[in-house]
C-alpha cells in the first residue's frame, strides 16, 4: 500500500490510525486512504481504539419502547451531526440489562461517549463508563446524574402546557391519562405532576386516570365517564386520545361540549380525527447542538459537566378543546 | 483477583476471555467472575476479541426509517434471543453511507454476525464483511445476494393477499397507494406487483395511486376520486388508508358503499376508526428463529447459504372493505 501511495509504511500507519500527533499533509493523506480502498482494506476498529488509547465510538442505546416518528427524526439528526463530528454512532440494545448492569456492558466496548435517555443510569454506572474511558457521558431524562452531562428533559412542561390550556378554556374537573404499559412512567409521571402543579391555589381538580392501550379498557373508563363529571381531559399523548375519544364518542359523550381532549405529540393521526385533536407540540433539542456537546466533552474530558433544559412545550389549538 | 477467587492467574484469564479450548468446570468460571464483579472489572470486547480472533458482536443497522410497533417487538426479540446465546447486538446507524460503503463501516467493528435489512447489501459488500471475519451474513429481504444468508420478505404476498380480498368482494377496478415518501420503495413496489398478480386474467383492473402522506395530497386524490372509477383501494398500509379514508369522508365518498379500504400491518388505529379498517395482518419471522440462524452460521461458517421464507399475510376483515 506504501508503494501505490508513494510514501513511506510509517506515513501509512500514522494515516489509517488517525494518528493526529503526526504532522501529514491533507493531500497525502487522501492519496493514502484512496490507496487503502483501492486495496480492499478495511480498518479495524478496535485495534485502532487501543492503540489509540480512545475510540471515536459514540454509545445509544437503542429505545427499549417503540418511538414516534418525532423521536426518530431526533435521533436521524443526531447520528448524522455526529458523523460529520467523524464519530461512529452506535445503538446498543439494552433488552434484559438495566441500570449500572447496562452500563458494565456498554463499557465493555469502551465508547468515547454515551449517550443515555430515561431515568436508567446511576452515578455508580457514570463512574463505570468514565473508567472505563468514556470522555463524555450524557444523560437525556427527567434529572440530573451525578458526573455525567444532562439534557434535561422535564415533561412537566407538556402536563403544565395541556392543563393550562383546559383551564383557560374553562374547565375545571380535568382528568389526566396514565399509561398502564411498562416504560411509560418515566414520562407520564411528570405529565401528571405538571398538570397538578400548573392547577394548583386554583378551583380546578385534577384526577388521575389509569389507562391500558386497549379497546376494553377505553370503553370501560368511558362507560363510567358521566358519574365522574370530568370536563377535560389531558390524554397522556395523541394515540392514548384517539383511543379514549373514540370510546367517549361510541359512549354519547360529546367533544368537545361535554368534554374537552389535548393529546400530545402533535402526530399527523391528530388532525386526521373529527372533531380535529388539540394537542401539545414538543420541542427536542437539536441534534446538531448535542452533537457539539458530545465533541467538547471529548476535547475537555476534566470539564465541568454541562446542564441545559432542552424541551419546549406548546399548545396547537384545533377543535377538541 | 486470582487470590479473592483461589485459582491460578490462568484460569482468571481464561475464563474471563471466554477461552473454550481450556477445560474449567462451571463452579471455577462462576467464582472467577463474581470475583471480577466484586473487584469492579469491565472486559475489553475490543482487546477480547482481538485475543479470539473473533468477536459476539452481532450488528444490526439501525432502520433508518420509523418503524412501527411490529417491527419494534421483532427487534426487541431477536435482541433477548441473541443475548440469551451470548451474543452482544449493536444496532448501528447507516445515514450517509449506502450499499457496499456501509459494509466497509460495518466491517471495521469486526463483527461475528450482521444482519442488513432492506436490500442495501451487494455481494461485493457481503465479501468485504466475510473477509473482515463475519461469519454469518445474514439479509432480511425481497431477494438473495450471493454467499449470504436469506430470510425472504416478499411484500408481494401482502398486496396479493389485499387484492385478492377486494376481488372477491367484487370489486373491479382496483386502485393501489404507492407512497411518495422515500425509502418505502423497497416495500411498496413488492406490494403493488404482487397486486397485479393477483388479479392477472380476470376482469379487474388495477391503477397506481402515487400518494405524498400530507392531507393536501390526500384532499387532492379524493377530489378526483368519482371520475377514476374505482371502486376499491389497497392503501399501502393503516396509516396511509386512515389518511386517505378521512379525505375521501371529507369528499363525501362512502366507505365502503362507493369505495371498499383496505390497510395493511393491523395497527390499533385501524380498530378506532368508523368504519372500522380492513388489514393485511403481517407476520414477522420470530426473533428466535433468526437468532437460532446467526448461530448455525457462527459455529459453522463454511455451511451453505441458507434461504427461507419469512412473511406471512392474511387478511382480516372489519367494516371498511
Amino acid at each position: 500500500m506504501a508503494r501505490l501511495a508513494g510514501v513511506s509504511r510509517a506515513t501509512v500507519s500514522y494515516v489509517l490510525n488517525n494518528t493526529s500527533a503526526v504532522r501529514i499533509s491533507e493531500p497525502t493523506r487522501r492519496r493514502v486512504r484512496e490507496a487503502a480502498r483501492e486495496l480492499g482494506y478495511v480498518p479495524h476498529a478496535a485495534a485502532r481504539s487501543l492503540r489509540a488509547g480512545h475510540s471515536r465510538m459514540v454509545l445509544m442505546p437503542a429505545p427499549a419502547i417503540p418511538v414516534g416518528p418525532l423521536y426518530s427524526r431526533f435521533l436521524s439528526e443526531l447520528q448524522w451531526a455526529l458523523g460529520r463530528l467523524d464519530y461512529t454512532v452506535v445503538q446498543y440494545g439494552t433488552v434484559g440489562l438495566q441500570g449500572d448492569e447496562a452500563a458494565r456492558a456498554w463499557a465493555e466496548l469502551r465508547p468515547v461517549g454515551v449517550l443515555v435517555p430515561g431515568a436508567e443510569l446511576g452515578p455508580q454506572g457514570v463512574g463505570v463508563l468514565k473508567r472505563s474511558g468514556a470522555r463524555a457521558v450524557v444523560t437525556l431524562g427527567p434529572g440530573r446524574v451525578e458526573g455525567a452531562h444532562a439534557l434535561l428533559m422535564d415533561h412537566g412542561t407538556v402536563g403544565q402546557s395541556a392543563a393550562a390550556h383546559l383551564y383557560a378554556q374553562g374547565r375545571r374537573r380535568i382528568g389526566v391519562v396514565v399509561p398502564e404499559e411498562p416504560g411509560l412512567e418515566v414520562y407520564s409521571r411528570p405529565r401528571l405532576a405538571g398538570a397538578r402543579q400548573a392547577l394548583r391555589g386554583t378551583d380546578a381538580v385534577v384526577t388521575e386516570l389509569p389507562l391500558a392501550y386497549t379497546e376494553e379498557a377505553a370503553a370501560q373508563l368511558a362507560s363510567q365517564w358521566r358519574e365522574s363529571g370530568l370536563d377535560a381531559v389531558f390524554a397522556y399523548n395523541d394515540e392514548y386520545a384517539m383511543l379514549l375519544m373514540r370510546a367517549l364518542q361510541d359512549e354519547g359523550v360529546r367533544v368537545p361540549e361535554d368534554v374537552a381532549v389535548i393529546g400530545a405529540d402533535d402526530l399527523m393521526l391528530g388532525r386526521l380525527l373529527r372533531p380535529r385533536l388539540s394537542t401539545v407540540h414538543i420541542d427536542l433539542p437539536s441534534g446538531r447542538d448535542l452533537a457539539e456537546l458530545v465533541d467538547r466533552a471529548v476535547r475537555n474530558p476534566g470539564g465541568e459537566p454541562e446542564v441545559h433544559k432542552v424541551l419546549g412545550a406548546s399548545v396547537i389549538r384545533r377543535e377538541s378543546s
